[in-house]
């Protein structure tokens, strides 16, 4: 979840701006070589992990939000499904090998271009680890959960979200709470 | 939804295979410019639309699938919620002002690296036209659907789980059918 190899790698592209032949948005075009960045919005992937009452949360290692809570979530790749995205993002940064049971969320984030899909999902055994782009990995009882170290507001939407439905085996998503929580 | 634009004005960028630094996956990287194409999973939004128990499709004027009938879908655009993102493709497609009830499925694409979130929504007055991406659109009574003329498997899906969930309020989102359709 972390743009730092663009940071420290990439050379600043020569875009322009301007609508291609056949398009009807303006799009960023490389005058040096042409190329057209389509950047369409990201999907991010997660779930929120129970084990027995308690609940996986990840400090962050990386930025943004540099050592604030977080659920195990970030960017879908490529030729992945968004099941299998979000429990890779539960192996590389908690080192769990979680369940997916179904799908708890899906928010919305214009300002940011981001679609998220947040899974539930329950750890076998409380086996887990600090995967390299988390400081510590913890199970918190529901009433010890930093709630003002957490890192994003979708982490508290996914939290309190999933406590609703805790026994409920099915249930639709959620979407962005009306509350402006 | 459609490739032509980059067809038609790009340049083949130089593009070579590398891993950037500080992360761990293999990207496109221009040699000319250093632009690393991040190149994101897209997400399609789009919604089975329903005015009394017909349902409205429409005939791609576009490539892939020219001739073939949709329902209305395309990529999610920025900063655009995806409900806002499916009620633009059917307003843009079928000239349609759909009210968007809930969503229907998630369907994962890994081979295309897609994500499609599909909407169940409604039309309240039969009134739609051929937008620039359709040569017509029509509402059809569930017998006379041109299921041998349909655009992609996951236009079927979705035609049949919105049947199975036809007079239900709520449900949990379906996902890609597991009977290999």
């Amino acid at each position: 979840m972390t743009d730092s190899p663009k940071q420290t790698l990439v050379q600043t592209p020569d875009f322009h701006i301007d609508i291609p032949d056949g398009d009807n948005r303006e799009r960023n075009i490389c005058r040096t070589c042409g190329f057209i960045d389509y950047d369409n919005p990201k999907i991010v992937v997660g779930s929120v992990v129970r084990f027995e009452d308690k609940i996986l949360l990840c400090r962050r290692a990386i930025e943004p939000r540099h050592g604030y809570w977080t659920i195990p979530a970030g960017f879908l790749e490529h030729n992945e499904s968004a099941e299998a995205g979000a429990w890779r993002e539960a192996h590389e940064e908690a080192e769990a090998h979680i369940e997916i049971d179904r799908l708890l969320a899906v928010y919305s984030i214009p300002r940011i271009s981001q679609i998220q899909l947040i899974y539930r999902a329950t750890l076998p055994t409380p086996e887990f680890g600090a995967g390299i782009e988390s400081l510590e990995v913890k199970l918190f009882d529901w009433e010890d959960i930093p709630w003002d170290e957490l890192a994003f507001p979708s982490v508290h939407w996914a939290l309190t979200q999933a406590r609703d439905v805790w026994d409920q085996e099915a249930f639709p998503p959620f979407s962005n709470p009306t509350d402006g929580l």
